[in-house]
């Protein structure tokens, strides 16, 4: 992935450096395996392995220039370090697989870790933010219209519920992927017994595959890819909502811009929702690579290596990806501008037609069928919208014929109450957690 | 979906009959709960309601003619059953999306309740060939080239764990799923208490969304849709499978072909794996559906219904197409025709080189640097596999210095023994849960 | 693909009844050929087959129930309306898939007919929207904020540009697609000569395969479905605009909404972008077609069938979605309800900030360094933004000490001069053709 | 993309320092514009931004670290070389997107000409490889089970041919790219004269869109990306199919492998296609990247740059990939070992069934009906291949007592004569281009 969209921390998981450093530690874990479970190994050369065995990142790809084998690259060049006599332990029973997979497994779940902890990073904004504006009134809307009120709250109070599901998911994803091997060439553990297996994977916190072939099934690397891609897919609705909110003509609240910032080469007074612009795009980037992680699944037989061209770019892309994401969504939620007026403003423009609902159920209390009750509002709810001047809802209601037979003065104006919209705030947030 | 793909019990959930019906019985626990709860609506009224409210797909599709709005005519005929006066109680304070989102989490649970039971079906196929042949011993093969031998017991112990994890991920998937909303038009249960809510979706056997908009968020749609998908690719793997053992060459199984079955119009000796082609295919279209639906997610604001059209067509095409799937590789594998002969001759062909590991580990033990063993192994592998005439890599192997050197002729009978190659296949079965 | 978006013209090609009418067609075509070309059918023969070759959909169904091979089971049922005798002359030399796939380009090369007047329907109601509105001003958005000034008639022309592309794609597709073969079982013409071949598919107007296997390869096919998914990606994109011009805050223009049409079952004011909504769903449906498709050019050598259960399904369905949103997107426009005085409205919401880049062109053209015009001009745009008064980027301007010392008072009128934005319509219009 | 997967002349189109001279280029064609035909810039001003216009992509980046904008710090960073004075006319009346997509067409263009070049390369290698192995016979397979025979260089007739469409969508896709606009913030050239977008355009070899946004529209992108996908699509059909052949089973071509390479970590006898295995996966990047691409197409109102993080990743990658992948493929198809003599062997192995189609054939001529010849050549047919012994079709066949009634002994030879199955190569190579 490309810097401009990589953190450190997660980079670091994918490069070379973590990815030498744990084939070395299982390479040595199954000598101790073997030592301590079969009683393979001389205790000087295992005790020699642990004291020297190392490795060169750039050593190895020298090797591999003329081996064009990673594996046996790294081989040759951790037998440097340890000494030719005791290197000949190393890598007994094993195929290169074992390494590949149960390395892959780890990265994963260090990956998995950096991302549950961004989620939970991002809960506490989303939080902070749905506490602060819990009561803040603003207009609710279903297909880009004008619906009825929630508050700002509420809306927050929505995200951290979805971004605590997307925790769930990179939590059950973490574990699904925590599966190793040390299986051998076509998993039948015809060179190197079981328990060495079972030892390495206990050792490195990872399950061992019940059954494998030469490699760990690929569903479960779906699976994994499917937490992310379904999660970039959360954090592309939210940077949607925040991109709406942020429309010239709603503007209800606005991504943090800073003084020195410049939002366009021609235009020096534009603002622009850029962060949430570009979440949407790599929310795609990740969904295009869910996609090409699919078609992994239908290896050919005890495995194919078609995988793991796709892997090397997907899976540490989309990992990257996903932790950029998360913290820029966190950041952005953090430093949001909210502009309760906006809202305000946004409100009175309906002219009181979110209250039909409620004219609606009271006229049918009244004993209107509903279908006539319906025509009646709809028809006020039109006038109410097509009126260029300052009569509203309530004004056209109040001239219907129906409504004052029906209506007392106090009842209309409990018609045209606000309250109930707000009054399960208090139930919504402790539903949520919050 | 086209009928030729589709089973009826699963398409019977997508029908219109079925969504209806569930609708109805929202509508009535509604009014039940009000009554119940909230003391909302009289008990003669709720008598009736329960006793006449009825519905016909005819009739309802007429009034939409007229309508354009499904729930409005889904009202309107309810009403004609119960008559106008307690049909007021119904649908007051819920929006359409509260039926609709409810409906199709049950539903995605009614078909996630079918696709377990077929997973678990499959899985009995599956064990019962697996334990028939337990020991037969085939070619393992990596890269579709010979490795090391394993036994179609232990290949479809490998299935029968894949498919453990389907049942998992279905069942992960059906809990996921079961989420209902009755909060009104913009979550607010402005217009109906959400103890109603409580009581509807209990009844439903669902959880109420803790916070929700007009409808249920749409990853939670998504996470449904990536367990189909991955389990249709798990599928596709295992249909590529056999594909590959009923190529001409191989022939080591092939799919059932009943007599009066004719394999191609032109070419009457052919006998192809058209279930296993089929199969492979139409994972394809459920990944394709699981693209789009992956779509639905980043929805405006309180909602947009854009996920609406798409969910008409992917949802249940994908549950009708995957059950379809299931049912149809449970029966390839019920009566898949199995060769061990003919596995034995391909194990045959590969002239001992499966033996190089073994040699090559014990050339290690002998002192020789792993690098060194390797190139001997290497040599006399290539030089076995060029050979036209009889002479296996045994025999090539003999032919080198070293090896009378290093070996007596009971480690050499040792260097070419089968069995470490099937000596972990119990306690594999045992991990499998086999 | 479901009643509620098909079309019956388009439907009709993908019925049983059509493709057996061209199964026939090819099967009288090749015997034809046969008798012209190579004298291979006694004329009476021909005769008698011309004459009397029918089917029935129902017939060959039941007949297939027992071959479980449809194109065996047409031909046993053409058999019986030939006679015996006569009919050994049909499919003589002829595999399955010359009748299928020749018969699957005439259907694409049918469907893209429709769908090529589709688009040239589209594309009269799109110019004539834009002559309607070629001088009407609003506001142009970049990043859903205010930009600088565009007319609808510019917007529409843009539009007309899009489905010119579509237009020619479409007709490209057509072309690529338009490709049948007659060569027998993997492609070698061993039992029917190829001017037999060319003679058909000169018949039918399609090109023959230079080179074929027993099927048209399938990178043909995903031309064709790239063309579709690419087609609705644009109508997605038309699709968005109106839905974003509909939301409440904006309301430049608006869907149709007919007298009797019901928005809401809950709120009776609401008048939703429901056929944009619609269009942008499905959209998403042809996309995931595309990525099934696209895995079936990767066949195994000569053929395998794999892609057929793939094709059966996208193949109709992306073709029968696409004619139904190109007509509903044709309908959208045609009656699409449009509001000069709301982008009158909007643009006046602006506070002038759009005259920005003028400003700051005339400022650098006065001779100040880019860098600090920029400043100055985002120094008085910011101000006049968060101003809640009546004053504007214009008076704002005029306080700043360098304005006066720059500008004269007809330069500083033509600073705020709104023309420019409009003064290239007539060559825009122009250079689409309009 | 990594390193592993990119060439050098490539990966550079897409490098800063390549974006940024055709920035600078476009920068001094406007202003050239200006002064030509505008007759805005002063002609010695001009000189000096020719003379000593420059960047450097190092202080590019330190001044976007202020001013968060890319295009703005170059404009900054050139203006420090060309001098303040000068640097005035710069970007006068364009908007950076005037920069950025018109840059963007040039690179596809450039990567266009690369892989049309590679397209070509590899053409001639298969066109070597086709001629050498024109009359080289094979088995043809459909299903992956034995058909009808074939040559090996019809198969790399029909390889040549499709590369043919690859070869014009490619083309196509190059035109389709090669868009351009200078038509300012949001298309309406209000601060720049159209002429010098047509000026500037035409030097750069683009054509100006008619109509633009702020942008090019993208569905010219999804044009260029699904040509890449589908290009990529055709090289995963045939590196599936040379997978396929080096089958050990199979074994009649095989991927070049060096002296010292080494095939696995555990087993030195193998061989493995992972040249294939590779390409195959990659292909899925590319695909999973058009989908990413393809939501690109919907973007709001007159822009909103969520595109611009998916391209940044999805377009230079997939052009590094399949630069890499078609440069791949032409050295496998270079290199690849073919292996006649096993075609031979595994031609024998289908006992002659493949003739089945011959003998039918001949029957109905002889008066047979078609369903009575198809029983009796399959019944012959399954015989055959149950028998374990030496006996084919052949003998199956002539001890039925139909076959001696009908056929004497020249017709009999004929019957199981290869010779038609090859009869047609000339006129396929020719009708190949061959």
């Amino acid at each position: 992935m490309i810097a401009r969209y990589s953190r450190p921390e997660m980079a670091a998981i994918w490069e070379e450096e973590n990815k030498l450093s744990i084939w070395l530690k299982i390479e040595i874990l199954a000598c101790e395996g073997r030592h301590k479970l079969l009683g393979e190994i001389p205790a000087r050369d295992l005790a020699v392995i642990r004291k020297r065995a190392s490795f060169s990142v750039k050593r190895c790809r020298e090797i591999e220039e003329r081996t064009n084998h990673d594996v046996i690259a790294f081989l040759e060049n951790v037998a440097e370090y340890v000494g030719k006599i005791p290197a000949r332990h190393i890598h007994q029973g094993l195929t290169s697989s074992d390494l590949l997979d149960s390395t892959l497994a780890v990265q994963m779940r260090q990956s998995a870790d950096i991302l549950i902890r961004d989620v939970k990073d991002l809960r506490q904004a989303i939080a902070r933010r749905a506490r602060e504006f819990k009561r803040t009134p603003m207009m609710g809307r279903s297909h880009g219209v004008h619906a009825e009120p929630i508050t700002f709250g509420l809306k927050m109070a929505l995200m951290y519920d979805e971004f605590g599901r997307a925790l769930d998911r990179l939590k059950t994803a973490r574990e699904i992927a925590s599966v190793g091997k040390i299986s051998g060439a076509v998993g039948t553990h015809a060179h190197l017994d079981p328990r060495v297996e079972a030892y390495v994977c206990r050792q490195l916190d990872l399950r061992a595959a019940p059954v494998s072939t030469q490699i760990v099934q690929r569903d479960i690397h779906a699976d994994f890819m499917s937490a992310l891609a379904i999660t970039a897919a959360s954090i592309e609705r939210w940077a949607t909502e925040f991109r709406h909110l942020q429309r010239t003509e709603v503007l209800e609240a606005e991504e943090y811009f800073s003084a020195g910032q410049k939002g366009s080469s021609a235009m020096p007074h534009k603002r622009n929702p850029i962060t949430g612009e570009r979440l949407c795009g790599l929310a795609r980037v990740i969904r295009g690579n869910l996609v090409a992680t699919l078609e992994n699944v239908a290896l050919w037989h005890e495995r194919d290596i078609s995988h793991s061209s796709v892997e090397r770019v997907t899976l540490p892309d989309s990992c990257i990806l996903l932790d950029y994401m998360l913290s820029l969504l966190t950041r952005l939620v953090d430093r949001l501008k909210v502009y309760p007026e906006n809202m305000q403003r946004n409100l009175a423009r309906s002219k009181g037609l979110y209250h039909s609902q409620q004219v609606l159920l009271a006229l049918t209390e009244k004993g209107l069928p509903r279908k006539e009750a319906y025509e009646l509002v709809q028809q006020c709810a039109m006038a109410a919208w097509r009126d260029t001047g300052a009569d509203g809802f309530k004004e056209h209601l109040l001239r219907h014929p129906r409504i004052p037979e029906l209506f007392n003065q106090r009842e209309i104006n409990r018609l045209f109450d606000d309250s109930p919209h707000y009054r399960c705030v208090d139930y919504t947030f402790k539903k949520a957690g919050l």
